[in-house]
């Protein structure tokens, strides 16, 4: 039978399982006997949370997103949610001192399970102990359940829902040995080794894990083999999930666990600069170079965002989206917890793509339009929007806001000047680092929801209390 | 009479002077009998809005400033507050055409006025017509009037309300004639010129506006002379103004209009770092700067905050905000417009100096305890915080996110290690340009609000939006 909730009539004995049946059926009653006596039907009402996470999707990246895809005068879809806060983002380190600059893996950690934990944790505390996450928790409970992602499945951001280990590295059977990387020894997770009693690394975790449907990049990941070990993909398959590995199969319906694995890593993007461009240094003059207050500098060319080739074979995060509600659903009146991640707003700005990110958040949009339409024909669905964490690029004046001074006034980061289509230049700054990767910074992040938000959501949140509330919109 | 307003008893009549006694008469009358028949006596609501700006105020500085004040488990009064939303900041050529990242003058403008305006103008739209501001409008409608600023009260933040210049820097009699000032030469507002028909400079202006209340710095505008015209000083006085230039002054009561002005110009911060650090380079080695990859790098020592010994003699942002509440609200059944400005988060993010923000963060926020305070009492009152624009601090990971790299990974701008009270380290980058001032950044702005901010705010908003807010919540 078919009810609306009313949780003043919601029985606390709804939560053990052995008196689901029975509490369910009183209660189903009860609301319907209400519904009736407020002159309503006693009709469906699956209830689900749709998370979706832009990762290093901080302030700066959204006024970059609104800027260049709406307009500086223009709304994003962002902007017409009827709720938004700020979110602090907390980090500890092993002694449980406050670091203010967190990384995805204890993000998504902190967001899917509450513990505020340690850098590189994915689904395990600063003890490094694993923690049940709202994905857990929601499929233990009977809702269907759901990861999608831009990144690799295995990498921190989606992982960290479905998955427990102590290295975000630690991503497929010969990863989690460890080994050297960039002149680095890494140890690997030896307490997550399957041998040693552990779950394996992430991707034989996600291989079994009970979620219903996981899109993504990351075949490497499932396919890495360590000796003659059966790979993840082998798991997969016996266990009885149907793996996809082409965009056009997303056309098609399938029963039971359906992992799509779209690329090796990450997906490929669906913009880029033109020319391949992204930030670059300023151009010194030599009588700059002896001497900064002197001679002249050249700004870099600007730079147009056109579509990345390599995306062609994709599928779009709005297909992911549609084909993960569809599965999720379908013969359902639970109702289910989906997260969604667009992933290369980060990691584009780690490389100073400007265009890359850009067009990962116009990503993020149509996946969000593909959720409110879920939402607009089944109202009990809280769609969430957050970042993990925010990030490197910074929108600078251009030119320079002491355009009138006499001596050359340049950032000594990386530059890139976009034009955007509403035909001003928008110049953005990294400047965190001198190496190939910018660093993530510190500011608390946006959170954006629907009208469901104004039940579990307050005006300023940690992340830790976005676990809480989903863990109280799904009643569990 | 005292009475509560019912805006759906209000009358449209009420908008226009010659109408307004008897029309508030017969809605007074009207209120009282429905209050009467609602159980409720028929007492005073004057109606006010206290609109406070932490100039260059973004999500990061509300960051750095929460993790410092309150640890980053905490939270600052901002945080309960009980609405929030994220504004965009616009800003435009002399065709109209976008430019992303704003000063302080041109946003102001917009806050002030509503009209969406070029870098540099005081009170003036793109066309350089003078635009009426809400404390104008307010004042004209019989309301007092306020200003506050940690900076001079001349300053493009605080001026935009009360005064109309084509150039930020007209402040006084003597630089509206133009000049030269760091090699370059400046027009000056010819236009504005009072022997040319116009209003005459900054302090000219503000002496004899009609604004009830004028605190904070810019004794050298007012004290600065064009030959042997009159002073501002001279014009305040001869206007009947009360100049109090003393803290101590603060603590006694005048009638009329008060202007004080406590330190030549910018009011010195509260704050500052030990030693009189700010952010510094990294230091090098010889082989680091024979080529960045190799050799070793030395970060800053730390810093801690510390009193700044200038500003002892100086009245905090909280006892102007306290006697201008007080001033407005003396005999006073209508209410007040009143704005606050914490004007050196932004002047001590341009110098690199975080103690210095973070300080005037503490500062703000004792300045928003005031103002609750009289609206715990006023509940008719609209308490807004926002940013006029973002600013160039960013929070990065001290040590970098990739202390395992065998390289050495530093800023290419200054950093400052800031010890917080909870025991962490707080590393701020600042790296926007090589000159002595960084430049503004581009983000959406926050904005917080008291429960009164739900009749007329909404989660995103622009900045010429929140104008309109207020002139509706005065009913203007």
């Amino acid at each position: 039978m078919r009810f609306f909730r009313l949780s003043s009539l919601r029985l606390p004995s709804v939560r053990h399982t052995t008196l689901r049946l029975s509490a369910l059926r009183l209660s189903s009653l009860l609301i319907a006997l209400a519904g009736i006596a407020f002159g309503q039907l006693a009709v469906a009402a699956p209830k689900s949370v749709i998370l979706i996470i832009g990762d290093g999707f901080d302030d700066v990246h959204v006024t970059m997103g609104r800027n260049y895809l709406s307009g500086q005068g223009g709304t994003l879809t962002l902007d017409t949610m009827p709720f938004r806060a700020a979110v602090q983002v907390e980090t500890v380190d092993e002694n449980g001192n406050p670091i203010y600059v967190a990384d995805s893996a204890n993000t998504a950690t902190t967001l899917a399970t509450g513990s505020v934990t340690r850098i590189g944790r994915v689904g395990k505390d600063r003890d490094d102990e694993s923690v049940t996450t709202v994905l857990e928790a929601a499929a233990s409970a009977g809702y269907k359940t759901g990861i999608v992602s831009t990144a690799s499945v295995t990498d921190a951001t989606p992982a960290s829902f479905a998955a427990h280990v102590g290295v975000r590295a630690c991503e497929n059977p010969v990863t989690i040995r460890g080994g050297e990387k960039y002149g680095v020894t890494f140890p690997g997770c030896p307490a997550d080794l399957v041998e040693n009693g552990g779950a394996g690394s992430i991707a034989e975790q996600l291989a079994t894990a009970n979620v219903d449907v996981i899109l993504g990049g990351g075949m490497e990941h499932f396919a890495a083999q360590f000796e003659s070990n059966p790979t993840a993909l082998d798991k997969a398959t016996a266990s009885g999930a149907t793996v996809l590995t082409s965009a056009t199969q997303l056309n098609a319906s399938y029963n039971g666990r359906v992992i799509g694995l779209f690329s090796d890593d990450t997906m490929p993007v669906q913009w880029q600069g033109s020319d391949g461009r992204s930030a670059e240094d300023i151009e010194r003059s030599w009588l700059n170079l002896a001497h900064e207050m002197i001679g002249s500098i050249t700004p870099p060319e600007t730079i147009s965002c056109v579509d990345n080739p390599s995306f062609e074979a994709m599928p779009s995060l709005e297909a992911m989206t549609r084909f993960a509600i569809d599965h999720l659903e379908r013969e359902n009146e639970k109702g289910f917890f989906l997260t969604i991640e667009s992933a290369s707003i980060d990691k584009k700005s780690h490389v100073r793509d400007p265009c890359g990110s850009i067009g990962e958040i116009a990503q993020l949009e149509q996946a969000l339009n593909a959720a409110l339409e879920y939402a607009a024909a089944n109202p009990e669905t809280l769609i969430l929007v957050t970042a993990d964490h925010a990030q490197a690029a910074q929108i600078v004046p251009d030119p320079t806001l002491y355009t009138g001074l006499p001596i050359p006034v340049f950032s000594p980061g990386k530059v890139a000047r976009i034009e955007t289509p509403e035909g001003s230049i928008m110049r953005i700054n990294y400047a965190t680092n001198n190496i190939q990767s910018e660093e993530h910074t510190g500011a608390n992040v946006p959170l954006f929801a629907n009208t469901e938000g104004n039940k579990v959501l307050t005006p300023f949140m940690r992340q830790r209390e976005i676990y809480q509330a989903m863990m109280q919109y799904l009643e569990l």
